[in-house]
């Protein structure tokens, strides 16, 4: 599989674009008309920059209100597309976009349209140029690609085929299953794109809100399958719209969307059909990424630990004291500490620690197969983190989450065999009789709002997570999108919360991240833990009082929760009771009772927790 | 005119949303139900703190899911309802809003809504409460005004009336026309809200796009005449559900929120009715605003200057000469130069400068009565900017823009007073032929996002000026959003760009703001600069290529265009032609003609500048 990228995809000049494509690794990629006319190199140098990297040329994009037209228009049609073959051939593209007609199409007539595009083929032709048809979403008349290919059979010219978008294909719902009985030597390219579900007009989705596959809700895999049965064999390009990859890092970007489609032919039930037929079209070349398939996901069974980084704080260790964690040791070789309670593990690591307020660094994850999980998000070009151990020690491999949060591979299994690393020192500590907390339930971090799509693709293709439906929590100084990644069994969630993008004189207000643990009693650990002196978040009386309309407990149930600062939330399958901890730098520690099958993580509560902890950020004296 | 504003419009916690509101001289609120679950404030406290403050408590809200059920969950209702009355009992609250059922209906009956409805409103007499019934936009059955009064009148209960909320009338495109047939006593309540154009589904749009009254595109105006016309004498509450006006200073929003009802009853020819009608219920008080007609808006008639601000910049009047301004002299009393072409002014002000970048810091708006324009703006909450002057010189009133700019009023003229105060040193000055520079054409001003909406209500409200549709302009770090503001002889015009929300690693771009001058002839002019020694903002070759395809120019003509740098851009009415001198820290110059009726900006040449702009900002080196 050859892959693309067309250039509006990505920031920067023209210049910036194609050295990113080339360095994330693109077989070619597509000039986007806009970037050309912007760019102070002539056209002949940005073909021999193209060369010089190894990128080919696969497509010049778009050419406008072409087809359907009176006569003395299509004459405008032809003198214009003349400008642009010229071009073309300075640039060394052989393949022009002719997109459906938008504005100035009059004529609804698909032999119209035939004859057209068959004179402008002549027309191409002459300077060994082809055309590649597609039917917008919003064409005047000519919106769907089923129709659009039905034109292309009409002309039955050897220079105009089919251009296939899936953006303008299933953003219409339209079935792309018909692809997979087109002839694919009319299919002369292929655009690929996602979105996310967004209820709003097809143009403006288009426009801001189209991500790479896999980052989005199209049923972009089945329309892959259809092009793939079809016998298509030409590039897969990428066609992005997107106001946030836009303003990106350039280079960041290309990579992201060479790994979309990675993902996508490991995703693909076709993909090794399509790897080994044979190039039809004499310039297709080998692909340079070598797409073949990727280890298969190893489904995690559970968060073995959750490491803080800290350059030193006895706040957090009072707090995890409090809450029943013991200590087990500090690592042989580095200045890491562990702490547990049941399966839950927790790692503070001090080494290259900026702050002594802790935030999450790094998550154990367990899989059966860690190495065949590290290779598979390797090569689903996840950045590795380089790690020293000593040859003693247990080998982990870890790879960089978009947000930063490194996470580890680790063997499925309850003794995990670094922990041996970490040797009690001997300090006095007490009992430990815990408070019944058994695991890591989930862990919440906060996303830079630049990187979200991102880990929308990231977590399900490296680690096998599914995505939830995105949720809007209303917090003190703006909303917070949520987004739950949880492996199909829930023994693995993460919680990703993206916040508000703030700038100018908007509300300061702390953002902490948390780690979730699942204990068997909300009520014995409360009390255990206000009884070993912990300060809670304390929760409004309001909302008590708010508890018994929504769900009509009894007063006793409600005093109970409401003397522990314990939190309640009931759907259909269960109940989820929870309390949170005073935040701790950008920290704070959640433990909670699920009872029966409550899969949720009492989002309703969120508001309030965010009120509270906004509350006290700004009075920080009341908090102590 | 009695004002509120729900506590949902406003960031930050509940106590800081009704300082917020008192300080800007709101009469009352709504308390959205989550902000008093949040707060640790007790209902009484609360109220306290209301009477405290002079807010009345004109709404509670909202009370969902409530009608059109079955018996089962009715009596659910009646118990929920239970617990809501008894809360505002001690909130001192005595209306409620009653949404129509969206999730939980499932009996589509208008007779059972009433009776059901009727029920509720004995419940709530016992606690001395009323019913504010509104059809929400996406109810499941009633999703239409017209239908939710039927269902109010049917039920004909004393505790039961109509809420009436622009938005979810206008979104669907209702004509509020009715309304004005309404008995006022069923109106209880009235909340405004705008929201702009946007082809996105009506719950989306509603959740996250609200604006205040003027600052959208809906036909508020109509809707509240039509209040007017039925006699309506409650309050006229905001309820604006906008992300970023949650995540805005909680002060600056309020007063935007009053703003926008000041404007509103200025707007509207039904306010003089409302002020001296006498208010029907008993718990209605005078507003403290004093709501009144304003002085009539005074056409701009032109921008009679624009001030940058530098701490000294040689660069600056370098190009200025090179343009062929000439100096006028300096202020008297203030280190302030003045130059001139034609009417166009430019005014140096190193008074407080922070920077030697130039950056546009105030507008000379010429206006036939500048006093009556001073006291509009400043009746209009515009922060007024402090001045100080000698007695024998000119008084010059500012208020401030919404991002900081100072706007002069003075006197429409073509000799203003205050340019008598500046006096020529004497220094040596050359011939100053002139370029055949004539007036400011425009002035562009970047804007901060976060006060976009607050900008296109203050322009038309305090300037007269009309707002065009927004567009997208791509640059090489984003999209840009320009918004142009004209007054309707097109003598006065503003364009205002919101930048992309840059954050994180996005790449750096200045992002310069720009005087723009129209001359005569743009050819003549450019040569003339040129010869001067002037450094114009390179065009690249591609452009002027594509010219030639766009445009069908002839070679001879384009060849010019290039020569000199100059852009083009033609529609129906006319020709455009400009050129862009190179960027002076954030400030760059443009010179224009205009041939025709041509009222745009060249926007299809800003991409090809921005591009230009970025790559040199990278490379300054490669600008001198």
């Amino acid at each position: 599989m050859r892959t693309a990228i067309a250039t509006v995809c990505l920031s920067g000049t023209l210049e910036d674009k194609l050295d990113a494509c080339a360095a994330a690794g693109f077989d070619g990629v597509e000039i986007f008309e806009n970037d050309l006319i912007a760019s102070p190199s002539r056209p002949e140098d940005v073909a021999a920059r193209c060369a010089d990297l190894g990128l080919s040329i696969d497509l010049y994009q778009p050419f406008r209100d072409a087809d359907l037209v009176t006569d003395d228009r299509f004459a405008d049609t032809l003198r214009r597309a003349g400008h642009k073959f010229a071009l073309m051939e300075r640039l060394g593209a052989r393949l022009l976009l002719v997109c459906s007609n938008v504005a100035t199409a009059t004529i609804d007539d698909d032999d119209l349209a035939a004859e057209q595009l068959s004179a402008l083929g002549d027309a191409a032709t002459g300077h060994g140029i082809r055309l590649a048809y597609e039917a917008l979403a919003w064409g005047r008349y000519v919106n769907d690609y089923r129709r659009a290919h039905r034109i292309v059979e009409l002309a039955g010219h050897p220079a105009v085929g089919t251009c296939l978008d899936s953006f303008h294909i299933l953003s219409r719902g339209h079935d792309p299953a018909a692809i997979a009985g087109f002839d694919p030597e009319r299919i002369f390219f292929l655009q690929l794109a996602d979105a996310p579900a967004l209820g709003m007009d097809v143009l403006s989705w288009s426009r801001h809100h189209r991500v790479f596959p896999g980052e989005g809700d199209l049923p972009v895999v089945a329309l892959f399958d259809a092009v793939v049965a079809s016998g298509y064999a030409g590039p897969v390009s990428l066609e992005i719209f997107n106001d946030v990859f836009r303003q990106s890092e350039t280079r960041r970007t290309a990579v992201a969307g060479l790994r979309s489609l990675i993902a996508l032919a490991d995703t693909t039930a076709g993909h090794r059909a399509a790897a080994t037929r044979t190039p039809g079209a004499g310039d297709v070349r080998p692909d340079r990424v070598g797409l073949t398939a990727l280890p298969a996901v190893t489904p995690p069974t559970a968060l073995g630990f959750a490491e803080v980084k800290t350059s030193g704080n006895d706040h957090l260790e009072r707090v995890l004291r409090q809450l029943g964690f013991g200590y087990v040791g500090t690592h042989q070789s580095k200045p890491v500490t562990l702490w547990q309670q049941g399966d839950a593990r927790i790692v503070i690591n001090a080494q290259d620690a900026a702050s002594a307020d802790p935030l999450i660094s790094a998550l154990g994850v367990d899989v059966r197969r860690p190495i065949d999980a590290a290779d598979r998000a390797h090569r689903l070009l996840a950045e590795a983190v380089p790690r020293t151990q000593r040859v003693d020690e247990e080998a982990l491999t870890a790879v960089r989450a978009p947000d930063g949060t490194e996470i580890f591979f680790c063997q499925s299994g309850t003794a995990p065999a670094w922990a041996a690393e970490f040797h009690h020192d001997g300090r006095s500590e007490g009992e430990h009789p815990g408070l019944g907390i058994r695991r890591i339930d989930h862990v919440n971090l906060v996303q830079p709002w630049q990187h979200i799509d991102e880990a929308r693709l990231f977590y399900p293709s490296a680690l096998g997570l599914t995505r939830w439906p995105t949720l809007d929590v209303a917090g003190p100084t703006g909303l917070v999108q949520s987004q739950v990644m949880s492996s199909d069994d829930a023994s693995v969630r993460v919680v990703l919360n993206v916040n508000p993008r703030v700038g100018g004189d908007a509300p300061s207000a702390s953002r902490p991240e948390h780690i979730a643990l699942a204990c068997d009693d909300i009520v014995l650990a409360a009390r255990a833990a206000c009884a070993a002196g912990i300060v809670l978040l304390p929760i409004p009386q309001n909302y008590y009082d708010d508890l018994q309309a929504r769900f009509g407990l009894d007063e006793k149930t409600v005093a109970q929760l409401r003397e522990l600062n314990v939190c309640y939330d009931r759907d259909e399958h269960g109940e989820f009771l929870h309390f949170y901890t005073e935040t701790i730098g950008e920290l704070y520690l959640e433990v909670l009772e699920r009872r029966g099958d409550y899969r949720g993580f009492g989002a309703a509560d969120a508001p309030v927790r965010m009120a509270a902890q906004f509350a006290l950020s700004r009075a920080p004296a009341a908090a102590t």
